[in-house]
């Protein structure tokens, strides 16, 4: 079987059947094994950037995601979406056509190197932001392939592969063999027990689920564990929609001071915390400080854990979770919280603001929609809401790349067609990637594409010195017109005034087409929370400064 | 003086009065010491990878360029841009603002970056694909940025500075001292005496010049010792424009066997082929041979030269070039080539197709027109045209990044406003960054830009297996909408003929306001030479290698 054949092969076998990238001539012959392969598809985007953050989507909602690039120049523009899915610990694989050995032993000039060849130097610059990377050669080439699959299966994290011309072309015999990566019995055995133990000595322990619980597919566990022992659970924003709302000890998402009492006071009074599958930052922690004291503090990680500041290596979540279930003491709480979400909006003839938009979606998302939120104000907003069941909700909060959410939105179209895609996105970040609106159509995806245009990037008219600071001027696009650049049957609407955004959400709901609507806010319109963010923010830098989270 | 003014002083003193890059809460700073600069601009572009072309195509017509990005998500976007201005030894600086020192003391978990904050990975990962980087502390940073600078002047390559918020804004003293880099005095002795000796002895020298006489800007030298010593010159495509096409001993274009016979047999039959700052690659060498024999060559770089192989390091072209002057004899051609460039393309009705396209641009570009020429086929027809006087052309000869051009245009009208700019793309490669149009036009310039739309990447179509792969499609835009979508005041035209074609071209030129020209071919529609060098490429594909430029 031929190099990229067995290496497709095996990545559909992950449940991989979309690859996301641009053609090159270095990578024609790994593309064909994708076009051979009767499970898998090309999903040609607009530019790597782009491709590497629909794989990145995708791989959120589906477990496992590919991208594909050609050598030094497709390669490097993906480089922000790989790393972005590093730092968020996104299973992305980054499959890379490269020169022909002969090319490389010969050293000769190619396109794409530089003027002294170099054909490693692109693999070096991933070194520092994926899991790891393999350069495949003729005598590594299936074992290579089989240390990184296993990589990237155990660590859930990306890895970089580069494939010369000739090797993706090579017969290699025998199939893979996928370890099992399996916690190490006695420290997880010591590990339950001393956890089990200060949870069940504990007066007010509360748990707080984060992104890591879907990447190491926990979910179930995770829910199992927090409805049988009913300790109360909370999260923190990309961990909202794991447990559904209206489930009893569940107490919505932790939004700090700024609303949610109810989870703010379980969260900030425990003597127990277990949080499981954190990713930290100052975006969902509001600040750089954490709710719980660091010495009050189980920590539940993907492939260890760590009790008051005590690490306990070689123990995956899965195992953590199937044994805490056993050892946990059921508790007597029956705790049903009721004021977590926006109230119900009224609506009247008035123009837009932050006030109507965020409690008239949080109404408009139904249950097993798939949400793709963009970094900025409205992930603030996006984070007080109360969700329906089943939601899948995707914010990017500690690499916050603006432009990810579109591309990504168009891989989450793909990773489950049966779910309703939402993209809710600012128009800043929205120019930055907005071009991958246009394979959204000639895949005929029906997402719901929200822009909201405030005039320029109103986060960083916040953060800057001055609301007026030119540099957060944007070019003025009419992005309704987009559709009509990019030829696609598609439903439009803009709305200025509650009434209409209210009208067009409703005409929204009936269209079997992509929806494509516009809202106009006043550039300075904040949701509340991050006015508030900011104001305590700037406040209390010195002293969040010394309560820093920090690793040793 | 504070440390980002210093910076933005000094490199505005370099004559970079325009900075692209997008805002970011971690270089706020840097941005206010370029809006306090009365001599400095900031340019908001639409992505960091479009920044990082505009600065490269500001940098290729004005010397030099500067990109301004933001931690991580900003500066990793930008990655392929730096590299492909490596490769072509253009000298951008990119400027990046990071976390304040003591987040990076505490360890404190921030936005932008991994869950186990690594704040030097991003600069660890630039390091291959730069000629230095520096991150700068409190007590390096006048002395990194001082030497920063000297290795941007000296080398003419890109560099990469990171600053850290509080660093920005700290005070420091002096003034910059940019030492002049002299060649080694006796091996500049010995390599002009040698190399004045092979020329002078040789019976048919010929010179060859190619990009790096623009980046070490030793164009002027480099005409009068043509024109002085009355040797035959002839250029590769990245050269193109040097050299006036109607200098009296100027041979035109070197496209190998694909046309102007005269520079083949010059090229391919000197005893002395004196090479002037060529930049190799299998492109602009049609395949990966010299014309010339490397045994009967001598090649002049920016900071070194070669003879026969052997390297005479620490001579600068400048000095080189203004020795030979003296040294070299004058001979007794005159040489007057007149069968370079296309013929006058006479109209009919008939579809467009490639035979009349490229000689009817070649009739339209006029004196002193700043080029910009996408890679693809495009960079193939274009290869065989006679300029214009004074003609600035660019092209991407060796690094190929598609989508390269349209960004590097924004760049090229705001590094020389005098000039009229004229950006030839593919609409393959224009999708990639064609956001960036928007730019052009915020900032009122009057681009004539022509799209060739050929419905999918036409280049590739014949570098793989089959015209057909479906992996060469791409979405189908409606090009012309796109100045209303970005609101402008453009002039809009389609031609699908030759007669709406020279039309367009015929009122374009009256046009006091941005020109937007989309064409259409059929997709398989070649320039001749794109079609034989394929042709060949394939028939020679192992000789080639045999004979391959190599480096040791």
């Amino acid at each position: 079987m031929k190099v990229a054949d067995y290496l497709i092969k095996n990545l559909v076998n992950l449940g991989i059947t979309e690859y996301f990238g641009l053609p090159g001539d270095y990578n024609f012959d790994i593309l064909y094994s994708i076009e051979d392969n009767k499970d898998a598809s090309w999903i040609g985007c607009t530019n790597e950037l782009n491709a590497g953050y629909a794989a990145d989507g995708y791989a959120r909602v589906k477990g496992y995601g590919a991208v594909v690039t050609t050598y030094g120049v497709g390669e490097l523009s993906a480089m922000n979406a790989i790393a972005g899915s590093f730092a968020e610990n996104v299973p992305v694989i980054h499959i890379v056509g490269v020169p022909a050995t002969n090319h490389i032993e010969n050293n000769v000039l190619l396109h794409h190197n530089f003027q002294h060849p170099n054909y490693f130097a692109f693999k070096q610059a991933f070194e520092p932001i994926v899991e790891t990377t393999a350069y495949l050669n003729k005598d590594n080439a299936k074992e290579e392939i089989d240390r990184i699959i296993n990589v990237f299966t155990s660590t859930k994290r990306p890895v970089y592969i580069a494939i010369p011309m000739d090797i993706a072309l090579m017969n290699i015999d025998g199939d893979i063999l996928i370890k099992e990566v399996k916690s190490d019995e006695s420290i997880l055995k010591s590990f339950v027990e001393k956890a089990s133990s200060l949870i069940n000595n504990a007066k007010s322990p509360v748990i707080i689920g984060d992104a890591l619980i879907k990447r190491y597919q926990c979910e179930y566990l995770y829910n199992k564990f927090a409805e049988q022992t009913r300790i109360p659970a909370s999260n923190f924003l990309m961990g909202a929609g794991i447990i559904d709302f209206d489930k009893e000890n569940y107490l919505g998402t932790y939004i700090s001071v700024f609303g949610n009492d109810t989870a703010y006071k379980y969260l900030t009074e425990t003597d127990c915390a277990i949080s499981v599958g954190p990713i930290y930052s100052d975006l969902n922690t509001f600040g750089f400080s954490l709710p719980y004291k660091p010495d009050d503090h189980i920590a539940i990680y993907g492939e260890y854990s760590v009790i008051n500041n005590k690490k306990y290596e070689n123990i995956r979540m899965t195992d953590v979770l199937k044994e805490l279930i056993k050892l946990v003491n059921v508790r007597d709480n029956h705790i049903n919280v009721t004021d977590t979400g926006y109230k119900t909006p009224e609506i009247s003839d008035k123009k837009l603001t932050s006030d109507y938009i965020y409690p008239r979606l949080q109404e408009f998302f139904k249950s097993n929609d798939l949400l793709f939120i963009e970094t900025g104000i409205i992930m603030h907003g996006f984070s007080a809401m109360k969700l329906p069941k089943n939601v899948i909700a995707n914010t990017q909060t500690l690499w916050g790349s603006i432009g990810w959410a579109t591309p990504a939105a168009l891989g989450g179209c793909l990773a489950d067609k049966t779910r309703r895609t939402i993209l809710f996105t600012g128009e800043g970040s929205h120019q930055l990637t907005a071009t991958e609106v246009s394979n959204m159509m000639r895949r005929g995806l029906k997402p719901i594409i929200i822009v909201l245009n405030n005039s320029g990037y109103t986060i960083e008219r916040i953060l800057s010195n001055d609301p007026e600071d030119s540099f957060n001027n944007i070019a003025d696009w009419n992005y309704s017109k987009l559709p009509e650049l990019f030829q696609g049957d598609v439903w439009i609407a803009t709305a200025t005034t509650e009434k209409e955004f209210d009208t067009a959400l409703k005409l929204a709901e009936h269209q079997d087409k992509m929806c494509y609507i516009e809202i106009f806010t006043e550039k300075m319109d904040l949701p509340f929370i991050t006015a508030k963010t900011i104001e305590r923010l700037n406040k209390q830098k010195q002293e969040a400064l010394e309560k820093a989270v920090s690793f040793s």
